[in-house]
């Protein structure tokens, strides 16, 4: 866990969004990237040390559809960057934490990457990510 | 906005949530506080470059209580580090921001704080804080 990686922050519009957080930052988003796996648009933002990525649905099945539909707009997951996630994860799951894929898989922005799930980590949800170097 | 200073979680008991991030983070809660304005206390993790700061309620009448009574536990906030609060704060009220408390307050981690309504943010709750010196 060597910092935040990026907070995840679901949005139902990602160019409407994008205009909100470039009058917060001050700067324009720096990528724009399709997950298809997880059926999200996504987009980055530079922060000092960390980005803030927002995700928005591109089908109803995405988990960020079914979060909106619950809670509606909002901070989805905190990522943090790790060193080696095979090994992050196997640590973890000793300490009693529920790892939802325990195989890492492929995410956006180039990352191997795992969620807890956020009934371990006081409704959080936590997600490791590791750079594909 | 020079960094994500911290990401507050609203938490129902600190002594159990301490457990929780000393062993997501493989280190202990280096602080705790009690800010009684806000009607919390609060514990700090240190992270590379950022903090979590955990909060529990002390009082129904805290922001935490109703929160957590409307939610659950989980992210509460995302507090961004800034170099000089009052002129941020105009900065965002002209870019159309709703500013909560528009003369900053004394918050914990000894901090001048400021929030963004989150209804102007896509349903975050943001937090403007400049080091006191």
């Amino acid at each position: 866990m060597n910092k935040i990686e990026h907070i995840g922050i679901a949005v139902k519009d990602l160019e409407v969004s994008n205009l909100v957080f470039e009058k917060l930052f001050g700067v324009a988003s720096y990528k724009e990237e399709e997950v298809e796996s997880e059926g999200v648009k996504t987009s980055f933002f530079m922060n000092g040390p960390n980005k803030i990525e927002l995700l928005q649905a591109i089908s109803d099945a995405s988990p960020i559809a079914k979060f909106i539909e619950k809670r509606g707009e909002g901070i989805h997951h905190i990522a943090f960057d790790v060193t080696d996630i095979v090994s992050e994860i196997e640590r973890l799951k000793k300490e009693g934490f529920v790892v939802l894929n325990e195989i890492p898989k492929k995410g956006a922005d180039n990352k191997l990457v795992a969620f807890l799930h956020p009934k371990s980590t006081n409704g959080v949800l936590i997600e490791l990510c590791q750079e594909i170097k």
